[in-house]
């Protein structure tokens, strides 16, 4: 039996810690930062409610059918990051949103898929949140447990090192070889890779064209894991809880999580080098990112001897032939409405999962699992089973760590954008007002060279 | 010895077809359709000049080392329109520009990357143009010659049926493992598929991390190639030289050009279904789509018994494993800028060729030879054959076939863009005078939804 946990009720009260554009630190509680100038509040407060109703227009098993699909995929979230934001403070938040989020940039990734993939994990605190959010739970011991025992379960039926190079689907049952020139045959196949890794694969027959084309259109996103060990976990002391959301561009790393073992032990920060950094900084050796990272853990905890990291650990996921990156695929702009539904359209006596194909918590272990059993339960279909009105089931909701409901205050669902109060109380005062306190960005409307 | 045909010389005082958006045909000739609308004009003029001006500052041999790279990389050509031009119409031949040369959709594509690929190919006027330009050589007796007569030459080292799973580099020669179980062994290799293609290998050691990710982020583009033949060649008997830029929505193919034998036989039209109509109709069958291609080919060329294809052949390029679509590679937005300049960085003794991987005809065939001979002079310098200084040579300019320059008028060179005429005869003068004309496009800053 694994268990699992829930953030740790005594970290719950303590302050996470902003770095800002500048390198300037600051301390916070909740999952979002605050933000102090009346402008700026109007501006960010906007931004998740406007993400949170684009959401709710989007049905989760199928986006390419929202109501503004084909206007929303054919734009990149930062296009609309230039029609939503008003100021630059909010909009280099919500590029470390996707950043964060995706593993990628918000010029790379559609906006209608990036807006999907925040709605079926819950929404924009849902996904950002530790506490009662997408980096609550944790499994007492590892999640690497899972893995572990349901193979000591399947005994030698599990392959390890044995990667598949062909699939064959020309004869009465499925022959899957690797390649250490094993051949596998089954009535059925179940292929639970990222669907790039599709490619890897040589198939006979070909597969269907919209598929073919499709598995070359979804990168999996580019991050290196970073774990930082220290003697003592000297920032519980400090009142912090180990999160940081770091937006200084100079910084290699965007967000901080304590991971710290359940028992106290093995003090440790894990932080993430995400995109654009993740693709600068991987050319480094492992010795000069450390040094890098150093340098900002001793900017935010101010250094002495027990602020000295004892030890380091990293996982660059892009050098990985057979994941390609993490945490999981994008669809760059245009790609969801036209390939889209044939993500997880069975070819033959192929059924696919992964949690590409999932419809709630896409992108995290949760969307695995739901992908599995769904794909499980077709091939129970087809088998003839069981009834195809079967086959969708809701995950059930976890008994020991239960998510509970999000309430927005009136404020938060009735304060104005900035764009609706230039309207309330006319356009020059408040521009005259707003320029004046500088934060209103420059919308551009041409090229910078012209 | 094959023999290289340009433009037929009596196909050059022929009409061009141009079916607009509501379905209508105008004869025109040249390169590009007329616009007779003065608004229209200057917007057409100035989209054209600025793409070849923003082409002139790109390095053809490193894109992503362009002044404005970040900037241009970031944005999709769809964003990029919407900043140069004005006018529907104009943005409408825009998009079925980006269609026809490299069968993606403006919204899919780096507008940096699209840029670089017009410029590397001469510019605006030269991708376009047949005579004169991209469409204008052929290969007497057919281009499958050059690989026929190859092969032949190269005897039974030439393995068909062969693909690559495996390429193995931790020995001292490289070890390529075929599907059917055979390995060659060799000192150096080069690899000639397009970047994509390098998932169907399965790598030892594991290729570099940007390497790794680069192959995952360049689909190839989406196109139906489909052949109409006829009886006679009625078209050039009414004048018309078999080319035809088709906008309308409703119309499968986008471009058609003359593909009748030199020698008068075989009446032929060529045509290209493109992108986003390409994905619309795949799930036809070839039935399906000759009846489609008949009622368009009948709407520009008067229907009679002549005019009745006798018979049809097409390649749809998206069901093809081995390619993943065609013409070439694209890089949609924040690609080119952060991998390609590992697009043809060897890795140990694997050294990369295909078109994509050229600097000056990139996508075509010229750009494939290019690239070969680079790649082959690549290894030949490892091998001390010759000095690193020999790897670059300028291909040969054709003999039989020599492209002139394009002259520029005053008029093109000095004409204003809409934004200049309006600002030097007074914003509201121009603007009621553009909307009573109906030519303006709304510029749109806000979501429809909003």
């Amino acid at each position: 039996e694994l268990k699992i946990l829930g953030a740790e009720e005594d970290l719950k009260d303590l302050k996470h810690a902003l770095i800002d554009f500048n390198g300037k630190s600051y301390p916070f509680r909740g999952s979002f930062p605050p933000m102090w100038n009346p402008i700026v509040l109007l501006d960010f407060n906007n931004l998740w409610r406007t993400m949170d109703e684009m959401g709710r227009e989007i049905p989760r098993e199928a986006p390419w059918r929202a109501p503004h699909a084909e206007e929303w995929d054919n734009m990149t979230m930062m296009e609309l990051f230039e029609k939503i934001c008003w100021t630059s403070t909010v909009r280099r938040f919500a590029k470390l949103f996707v950043n964060v989020n995706v593993t990628s940039e918000p010029h790379e990734v559609s906006a209608l898929w990036f807006l999907w993939y925040v709605k079926q994990c819950g929404g924009t605190m849902r996904i950002f949140s530790t506490t009662n959010g997408g980096q609550e739970r944790k499994f007492a011991g590892g999640s690497s447990q899972i893995s572990e025992c349901m193979a000591r379960e399947l005994g030698e039926r599990v392959k390890l090192q044995s990667p598949v190079c062909r699939i064959d689907q020309s004869g009465d049952t499925v022959a899957v070889e690797t390649l250490d020139k094993l051949t596998y045959t089954a009535k059925y196949v179940i292929v639970a890779t990222p669907p790039a890794l599709n490619l890897k694969m040589h198939f006979n027959p070909e597969l269907p064209p919209l598929r073919n084309q499709l598995i070359n259109r979804v990168p999996m996103g580019s991050v290196i894991k970073c774990m930082v060990y220290y003697k003592e976990n000297f920032w519980r002391k400090k009142g912090y809880c180990g999160s940081m959301v770091i937006e200084e561009e100079g910084a290699p790393i965007g967000l901080t999580l304590d991971d710290t073992k359940p028992d106290g032990t093995v003090p440790c920060i894990m932080g993430f080098i995400l995109a654009r950094k993740c693709r600068k900084l991987l050319g480094l050796t492992k010795e000069e990112r450390i040094v890098k990272i150093k340098t900002i853990s001793n900017r935010i905890h101010v250094s002495t001897c027990v602020c000295q990291p004892v030890h380091y650990e990293e996982k660059n996921w892009c050098e990985e032939e057979y994941s390609g990156g993490c945490y999981t695929a994008y669809f760059p702009p245009g790609i969801l409405t036209q390939f889209g539904k044939v993500l997880r359209e069975p070819v033959g006596k192929l059924y696919f999962a992964g949690t590409e194909t999932a419809t709630e918590w896409s992108g995290y272990m949760e969307g695995a699992v739901q992908a599995g059993e769904r794909a499980a339960r077709e091939v129970l279909c087809a088998m003839n089973k069981i009834h195809q009105s079967q086959i969708w089931q809701t995950e059930p909701e976890s008994m020991e760590v239960p998510a509970r409901p999000f309430a927005t205050s009136f404020w938060e669902r009735n304060l104005p954008s900035v764009g609706g109060l230039f309207k309330l109380v006319g356009i020059s005062t408040v521009l005259s007002v707003a320029t004046a306190a500088g934060v209103v960005a420059y919308k551009k409307g041409l090229l910078s060279r012209s």
